[in-house]
This record gives structure tokens, C-alpha cells and sequence, in this order.
């Protein structure tokens, strides 16, 4: 957990290197070698920009393949390719039979995205192969036909090619809250094909998932301290159908390498479903299995850091919102039942959008705009600008006021003299020419004309308007 | 029913008091003792505006118990500390760890709210609290562990304090076509909290609900006329999770302090949902128990007068609610029972939405914007305001129009005039020189300018401009 | 399917004839009598526009007749009275009480939605008809009393009075994203009945809907080839709720009037489902029975050139609607049956509001705007012309912005000439007075007036507006 200080301090260096070190005037051996570690750090941490625009150049086939990498990774909310090369380290690890569906759902929703001319930049960001892999792997993790049955590739490629429909379909309507489509086509589409078939298939049979009727034997002396211990990367592991402890592992790896910010609330995310699980008096067997923990994951990154950015609120926020998943998956898993289906990340979206959608009158919860949304790291760099140049603003605006009023104040002293002046000279002009009132009026504005111009400047004029600017100011 | 005459003209009063008192050359003894009178009322009644003025400067723990009270009339859009005062009374007659649990729901709610930073106007309206109230008293109403089980404290308190973060999230979405979110949050709640756990779970199990297997047992001739009859309070006590008719006997009291007609709908909506009830040929069972009445008491107030101005058609629209509500609850309580939950509030919620979302081409349909949604009397007032403004412009505009008819009618003639003289002058122009039509022509219009010049007055033009101004009104 | 060709030419030929006819010289005779005979067939084909401008003239309850009619039709997005009047006779010859029921919801869903005011264009277009039609049939069809049960009227004119309310009122939320409501008030309204009272009701029992529980007997070798051929009017039939092939056909005949476009896509939709159902394992006599198809058969209709523009690229985006469509049928009717509801037509709501939600950057796939939606006939000239209008609007540009940019290069060398004498000018006056640097700027401003002054047009000042809006056009 410690380790977030340093690379936060390190999204933040890399942020100020560019604006300061060519002012530094000489940094000494250490802070050069530092600078070359961070830079070295930034080729393959974060979102891998540098890398990305170099895969511009090249070949389309090598191109792809980046997608479909970032794609994977993107279920974590990380667009890296490394991080994706690793996941599917893991997945093979796990089983190449869902290895291969994961990799051919991502491959086909990215393709599919290409052909319906949809977003380069997103694509290439993998954002429409996330929810290709999902389908893909869960797909295959809940077909009851057991492996390599090869005729479960067709609906695999099918309902991956639906995925860039309902992302688009549904980022249409989610946009309007500036909401991200997390992974609900996924959730949509598998279970579509799981319900559709059903367990009582020829073709396409889905394991059989029936309602609770009974109470679960829970005796609290057979807890398994290790088990449970275990069950926190099993949670991480899960986000991808995965249950082996090894795979979560990899995938914690995989998360830190990008963002350690991410990859701390993933960890963290896990051991709240956990804890959950208990208070709700879940069955062990459930918990172990890392069930307790996937949906908590994602929902405690998508809020720590992600979508809004990290301060110490936040973070409690994102905590709550894991608690609140966490509820949330026992209850979608029980209704989901009824109708033999598994919870998939429904809870984790619902939970998500829910806090996404939350308004406060505090500014310490900032929720950034979904175009400026990278990695927690950046997005903390981004907050923090944003934030200083919103200081500065205020601080000019205020310097501003404060020059105005002094202004003010000394036009006021000079105003009241010409006043004085005006009056005198009003009282010669009565004396001369009482009869005719109204064209007095027009002299008496003429003589203040007159004065104004006297005093040689258009700055007075000015001086005038900024005076009701302050007073509307004050009012403000 | 025919109370609601007398508060109508009371509120009505009220307003007009207000500007027509300090020029009312001399009121007579009835007149001034009515008056105060009414003043007296107001200090009790609809949402006791002085006293919640009064209660800002008062110590804050007394201010958090004015928001809990309010909060706890709130789920009947009563906004007024002693209608919550004698509904926590019935509540405790009703069951002392039921009202127990809903304070520390509607206390925490409130708290949480407070923490979040929300609008305080509408943490001070009880809005904050309502949710939390039904949640608080629902989820004891629901457990299957019987009064007094502590424990169920932690998640009553874990579940208000998530109403405010519910509440705003849904808000963020019912707000953009002007909606409130009614119960919205409560119903998500408990339902999340009872499905979580189900019946079947060793920490906080819930009652066994199940649904209808076979005819239930309807015999015309064992209908008890009385039972019927006390169903329509029972309905009302229902909204709170209360089965005994004096609960809501005094319910319906709470109701009548603050806002007559509220409580004429509310029990008119409990009637419609029996007879509904009687229609489906609904077990009596559940008549008596008041499970047709209280969605419908709710969806009767919130159309009949609180969301909508009051006029006849739209107490009709209130009625056609109410059966449609009653007809959703039925429908709503058999799917919710697939999944071992009670209907909840929401057959009310969506009923009342369908209906707020209805668009009309009549003006007799007006739906309050929600900013200025307070109670049923005031609404009124606001509408007929708004109305009598309209009128008033409506008149100033066909006033203006017809001046300037008038005033267009007397142009034409001068210009039919001036014409006539530019038409001799052109005639004698011509004569001097006809060889350049080129010149001529500019020539006209500067003798037409001329004599436009030559009338003496800018109004004329003004008078060409508003002519063209009527005749683009005529085809508006 | 070849018939296709000729209509479209003909409802582009129509669209022709009011520009062309009067200026082509000499048409020869066939020429005329293609133009009789296709004037003639504009009279009854598309939406009989002629026919319902000259009822308009007509008595109220022959206008209404017309309302409903068209209102029967516009279930298969026609608005077509002959369309209508022939669908009725398919009704009647399936089953006399399901077409009463039938006309009963027509009639009072639009006399619902003239209490209502509603929109009378859209009345008189039946769109508030054919959720009546719909909720009136499915309400006889899943009656468990059997035909001729006269009490089943009540809540058939509750309901489908319900109709024009929940249609408003989904038409509020759907119109934020320019959707239709398609059948949704149907579903929901049919739904609710059907859930309200259930299977085990006395007044208004619904027939017994069941989930699968064990795997269905399926053996190719049992294939009916004649039956699955007979699937496909089937199909189109189960839109209204009928199993007659012969209905079916006669429905075909009514689209066919009206617009073969959305014909040809009705008989393709239902064969798809067919299809699908054998991909996805389905109970042969679901699929004999059209279960499969209805959905299918809406949603390629709809997607297939009503609410897109006709052209290859939304062929099969069709196509693959109807298939997801499809899958969508399936789940959707195994999640309904647990409440022991059919699927109505759910699936095709969702699946074609999913595609009408999708965006691409594709200009060949173009969403007509709500209100400019007819049939695909007439929808296809809208598109073309108004592509042809864009083709003229950025040919005309092209040849503006050449013009400028030659204008442009002409200001620059007078320009430049224009410099030059303006800084020999300014050396001659730098020489007289060198002193004062601060009056020397104002002058210097003031010379390039003159400059441009002399030079006598006005024109030039444009010039230079113009080339910096043809950069600013070069960068968008």
C-alpha cells in the first residue's frame, strides 16, 4: 500500500519535467538519474503513449494486435498493451481453452468496431475490445458442453461483434450524463446468449445455476484463514472468470505496472467484498472463490482515481462504494439465479454509475470530464492543474478587485472635487441664465463633458465602468 | 370530503391577506376575527413556514430533529414537524422497535446527507429523511428475526446513510425532465438489502414471501363489510408499514393538519385501491391488510394536487392514477414475490412518474415546475397567480394591439394624404425634367423622406415599424 | 423480392413527376400511361395522403373509422387505411372475438387520446391506435376464460385507454434521443394485466406459461420442411397474435399495398427468426407456431428503411437486427415465462431501439429525424434529396472558396504594392519627426486608413475578411 506514494510523486514528476526542467539550471548526478529512471518507467507504465504513437507507423496487423492487448487490459480500466500481454499470460496460465475465446471475442468486437466506422481513437485505446474479451472468456467459462467445443466459437464471435453495437448504442444514452458504458454491453450480451439457451440446450447448454432454498451450512470453526487470505487475488482473478490465486496474482502485477493507484484499490476492492461476504453470512465456499470480490474490484477502481480524482474523500468514497457493491452482488447474484444466470459485473456497473452520478456541494470530489479521463496518476495531474490554474485565477481576479477599489477610492476623492468645482460653477451659470430650464440641463451635462475632458485622460471614463463592475461584483 | 372547500379558501385567503389587508378601508369584527383566525392556522399548517424560520437560529440538535420530523411527513409530501410528530405517535402505538428503527433510519439519513454536503434547503424540507424513515422501518417491518435484534441496527444505518448518495444519483437523472425521485431510493434499498439476504440466511433473514401457486380461497359471501370499511385507514398506515387501523386513523389527522386536501386525496386513494383490490378478485385478506391501499394513496396525493394544480380534470387524472396504480401493485407484488420481495412503493412510483411524464395539449393540466412544488393549497395559489398574470398580459397585449390598430388606421390616412401631395409634386417634378429615370428615381425616395422629414415627428416611423409588427402578429 | 425494384422507382418516379412533368416537352404515350397508372396507384399505396386530406372534410365517425383503420395498420409501421381494412378481414378470419377485442382497443385508444388532446396529426396518423389494437387482441388471446367472455371488455377499454398515457409518457423520455415508442405501451399494458391477475385469478384468469425444466424433444429427422415454409407467414400473423397461414398471407397483402420495401422486409425478418430458432435448438412447434418470427419481422422492418434510409449498408444492419432480434426473443421469453408471461414484443423494441441508438461515421447509414419519417419508399427521395441538396450546397462552396482564393491572391499583390508605398511613406515621416515614438503609432494607424481610404472601395475590407475566413475553412 505504501507503494502509491512513490509513483503518484512519479505521474506528478513526469507532469512538472516538462514544464520545468529546461529552466532547472543544473540538476545535480542524482536528479538526472532519477529523471532517466522515470523516463525509462514512462515507456511502459501508464497508458504507454510513446509506444502507442510509434504503433501508428506500423504494419496493420501489428496495430490490431496492440488493440486487442490494450482491449484486455482495459476490463481493469488500463490502457496498456504490456499489461495486456501479461493478463493473457495469466489466462493461458488459467485455461487455453478460455485463453482462446477471450482472445478471439477481443479480436472480433475490435474488428467489428472497424467496420462500423466507429471512433478510431477509442478503438485504438482499446475501448471496444474490453467487453469482446469478457464475452469471449465467460462465454466459454459458463458453457456446460466443457472444452474445446469448437461450434461455441460461432455465438462467441457473433455476440462479440454485437459488443460495439450496444457500447455505441448504449454510450448514445449514457453520454448525456457523461457516463462511461463500463462493462454493460458485456453484461448484456452474455447474458442474452446464457438466457437464451438456458441449461436445457442441444446446442449451446449453460451450467446449471438455481436459487438458494435452504439455509447454507455456515459453521464459523471451519473458516479457512489461508483460503480466505487466498480469496483476495482469486477476487482480482475473477474479474476475468478466473479462480486460480496464481492468475490473480498476475493480473495484481499486470495492474501495477501501469498504475499502482489502481492496482492499491484493486487489492483493496477485493478485501472489502471479503470482509462483506462475512457480514452478510455468505457460504465460505462463495467467498473463497473470489465471487465476493470481482465486482467490489472494479468498483473501487473506477472510483478511486479513476473517474474521479484521488483525494483523501474520494477514497472513502471508493471504499463505500466497494461496501455498497458488495451488497449489491449478493443481491443481483440471488435474482440473476432465478433466471440461471451468474451476477456478471452488473453489480460493479450499477454500484459505479450510481456513485458516478452522485452530485456534492464539496469540491473535493471532483469527477473528471469522461474526455479527460487516463489513468488515476494523470487524471491527478490533471485535477491538480486545473486546480492551480483555477487558484491563479482567483488570485488575479482578486489582486484585480483589489487594484479597482483602491481606484475607486481615489476617483471617488477626485469626483468629489470636480463635483464641488461643477457645483460652483453651476451656481455662476444660474446666476446668468435662469429662464430657459431645459436647455440648462443640456449645459449642466456639457460643463461635466467639459471637466471630464479637462482632466485630459480616457482612463477616468474607465475608471467609472470598472467602479460598477466591483459593485456588481460584491454583489455576486 | 367537503372540508377541502374550506382550506382551499383558507389558503386562498391567506395569499390574498397578504395584499389586500393594508388597503381594506375597515374590516368588520368577523372579518378581523377570521383573520386571526386563519393567521393562527397558519402557524400549524402546510409546511409551517415561521416556525422553520424561527427553528434556523435555534440550537443544532433541535434543528436535526425539525429535519427528522419533517423528514418523517415527507413520504406523504408533508413537509411540517408536527404532522412528523404525530406520525412517530402512531408509529409508537403501532410498535415501539418499528419506530425505534425508523428514527435512527430517518436520523442517519439526514446525518449522511449533512455529510455529503447536499442542497441544505432540502436537507431542511425532511427530503433527506423520508427515504430513510421507510427504509429504517421496513427493513424491521420485513426481518424475519423478530423485534428488539440489534443487529439489525448496522445495516438500517449502513442503508439510510446510503439514501442521500441514491437520492442524488437518481436525481441526477429524473432532474433532466423535471421529476422528482419519490420513494425511488427507498425501494432500491430494501429491496437490495431483502434479496441480499434472503429468507434464507443466518445473519438477517427475511420473511418468507412466495408467489401464488393456486386460486386462492375468494368466497363473496364471507366478505366482512366492516374489515372493508377499515381498510381504507389500514391503506393509509400501510404507506409506513402500519396494519392497525388507529395508526392510520391518526396518520390520516397528521395529514389534515398540514394539508386538507392531501388528506382528502389520501383517502380517496385508499378507497379506489379496494375496490380495485375487490375488482381483481384479489384475496380479502390482502384488502383488510391495506396492501391495495397505500401505492394508491400515494399516487392520488402526488397527482391530485401536490405535483399537479389542482382542477377538476386533474382530480379526475388522480383517480385514473389510483386504478392504475392498483392494477401495477398487483402486478408488480406478483413479480416481486418470484424473488421473495414485497411490492414495495414502487407500483406508486411508477405510476406517478407515467402520469408526471404525460403531455397535454389543454392548459387545465398544468404541472408545477418542481422548484415551486410545496403543498397542495399553495400550489393552487401559485397556478392561479401564474394564471391571473397571464390573463392580465393577454389583455395588456390585445389593449396594445388594438391601439395600435387604431394607430395604423390613422397612419393610413396621413399617408394615404401624403401620398396624394408626393403623387402632385412627382406629377410637377416630372414635368420639369423627364430625360434621366435613373436620377428620378432616387429623387423620390428623397422627396419621400423629405416629407416624412417634414411631418416632425420619429413617431411616425415608429408607426410604419408597428404596423408591420400587427400584421406579423395577425398570422402569429 | 425482385418486386422491390419497381415500386421504389415508383415512389421515386412520384416524387419526379411534380418537378419534371410540366417542363418536359413531349412525353410519349407510354410515358403517360406509366404516369396514369402510377398516379393511380399513389391513391391507394404509401400513406393515402389524398384520402386523408379529403376525410378531413368528412363526418367525425366516418374520420374516426379512418383513425382506426390506419391505427390497425401502423402496428406494422403503415399508415395505410386499405392496409388496415384488410388486415381486419385477416383478424376476422382467424377469430371473430379477437378482431372484436381487437377493434374495441383501436377505438378506444384513440378516443382516449382525444379526451387527452393529444397531437391530432398523430391521432389522425393512427399512433395512438395501434397499441390499442395490440393490447385489445393479446388480451382475448392469453384469456384463459375462452372466447365470447363479455367481461373481458372492462379492463380491455381500461387498458388500451391507458394506452395514449403511457405512450405520452415514454414518448417524453424517448424523444430526448428522437426514438419512437414503438410497442411499448403495449408491452407494458399487456404485461401488467397479465402479471395483475395471473394464471390463478378468478375474474380474469390468463393462460398457464411456464419455464423450460427439462430438455425439449427435438429430432431432425422429425423436420416438416412444408411447416417451416409455412413459418414464415406464420410469423408475420403472430405480430397481431394469429396462427393461420392464411392471415399471415392476407397481412402480406396489406403491407404489399402500402410499400413492398418494408414487404420485402416482413417475409425476410420472419424467415431470419425461423432460422435462428433452428441455430439456437428450438422446440420445432415454437418455431412451426411463428414464435420466432414476429419479433424478426418488426425489427427488420423498422430497422430496413423506415427509420434508416434504405441502402445496402442498412440491408444488413437489418439483418443482423433480425437476428439479434432473435436471440433476444429467446432470452427474453425464457425470462418472461418465469413470470409466466409471454414475450410479447419486447424483444423487437429492444433491439431495434438498440440499433436506432447506434452511431458510426458512415454517411451511408443515415437515421431519418422522427418527424420526417413516412415509408421506406418516401423516406428513400427525403434522403436522396436531401443528399443532393448537400452535394450542391458543397459544390457551390468549393466553387465560392476557388473564387475567393483567387480573389484572395489578387488582394495580396495590390496588398503588397500597397505596403511598399506604405513604408516609403512612413520612412519620409519617420524622417520629419522621430521624437515622439507614442503619437508616431497612432499616425502610423492612421496612414494605413488612408492608404486604404484611397484606394475607394469597400470591397477590400471584405477581401481581407473573407481570405481569413478561407483559412479558417482550410483548418476545419
Amino acid at each position: 500500500m505504501a507503494d502509491t506514494d512513490l509513483p503518484s510523486e512519479h505521474g506528478n514528476s513526469q507532469e512538472n519535467r516538462k514544464e520545468k526542467d529546461p529552466v532547472q539550471p543544473g540538476p545535480t548526478n542524482l536528479q538526472r538519474a532519477r529523471a532517466r529512471f522515470l523516463k525509462g518507467i514512462s515507456y511502459f507504465s501508464g497508458d504507454m503513449k510513446v509506444f502507442g504513437k510509434w504503433m501508428e507507423k506500423q504494419f496493420f496487423l501489428l496495430q490490431l494486435l496492440d488493440w486487442v492487448l490494450r482491449g484486455a487490459a482495459q476490463v481493469m480500466f488500463v490502457n496498456n498493451p504490456l499489461s495486456g500481454l501479461i493478463i493473457f499470460a495469466g489466462l493461458i496460465l488459467q485455461n487455453y481453452w478460455w485463453a482462446l475465446n477471450g482472445f478471439v471475442g477481443t479480436l472480433f468486437a475490435t474488428i467489428s468496431a472497424l467496420i462500423l466506422q466507429q471512433n478510431r481513437g477509442a478503438i485504438a485505446a482499446g475501448l471496444y475490445g474490453y467487453n469482446g474479451i469478457l464475452v469471449g472468456l465467460l462465454m466459454a467459462v459458463f458453457s456446460n458442453k466443457g472444452d474445446w467445443y469448437w461450434w461455441l466459437l460461432l455465438p462467441n464471435i457473433f455476440m462479440s461483434m454485437m459488443c460495439p453495437i450496444v457500447s455505441s448504442a448504449l454510450a448514445s444514452i449514457n453520454s448525456r450524463w457523461d457516463l462511461p458504458v463500463f462493462t454493460l454491453p458485456f453484461n448484456i450480451l452474455v447474458c442474452l446468449h446464457m438466457v437464451a439457451t438456458g441449461h436445457y440446450n442441444y446446442n449451446f447448454p449453460q451450467v446449471l445455476i438455481q436459487p438458494r432454498s435452504q439455509l447454507p451450512n455456515i459453521t464459523w470453526a471451519e473458516i479457512d484463514v489461508a483460503k480466505l487470505f487466498t480469496s483476495v487475488p482469486v477476487g482480482i482473478g475473477q474479474v476475468y472468470g478466473c479462480d486460480k490465486p496464481w492468475t490473480g496474482g498476475i493480473f495484481i502485477i499486470s495492474l501495477f505496472i501501469s498504475s499502482p493507484i489502481t492496482c492499491a484499490h484493486a487489492v483493496l476492492g477485493s478485501a472489502v467484498g471479503m470482509v462483506s461476504g462475512l457480514a452478510l453470512a455468505a457460504p465460505f465456499g462463495d467467498i473463497y472463490f473470489g465471487l465476493w470480490g470481482y465486482n467490489c474490484v472494479l468498483a473501487c477502481i473506477a472510483i478511486g482515481g479513476m473517474f474521479y480524482a484521488l483525494t483523501w474523500q474520494v477514497h472513502l468514497l471508493a471504499i463505500t462504494c466497494a461496501f455498497f457493491c458488495a451488497y449489491l452482488s449478493a443481491a443481483i447474484a440471488n435474482i440473476m439465479s432465478t433466471f440461471g444466470l451468474p451476477a456478471c459485473t452488473w453489480p460493479f456497473c450499477l454500484s459505479a454509475l450510481t456513485f458516478l452520478l452522485l452530485t456534492t456541494g464539496t469540491n473535493k470530489i471532483f469527477k473528471l470530464p469522461l474526455a479527460n479521463v487516463t489513468y488515476p496518476e494523470k487524471n491527478l495531474g490533471f485535477f491538480w492543474k486545473l486546480k492551480k490554474q483555477e487558484k491563479m485565477e482567483r488570485a488575479k481576479k482578486a489582486e484585480k478587485e483589489s487594484e479597482e477599489q483602491q481606484k475607486a477610492i481615489k476617483e471617488n476623492i477626485i469626483l468629489n472635487e470636480k463635483e464641488q468645482l461643477r457645483l460652483e460653477h453651476e451656481r455662476m451659470e444660474k446666476g446668468m441664465a435662469e429662464s430657459e430650464a431645459s436647455e440648462d440641463e443640456n449645459d449642466e451635462t456639457h460643463v461635466e463633458d467639459h471637466w471630464v475632458e479637462q482632466q485630459g485622460t480616457g482612463d477616468e471614463e474607465m475608471g467609472h465602468n470598472d467602479l460598477t463592475e466591483v459593485t456588481l461584483g460584491d454583489y455576486d
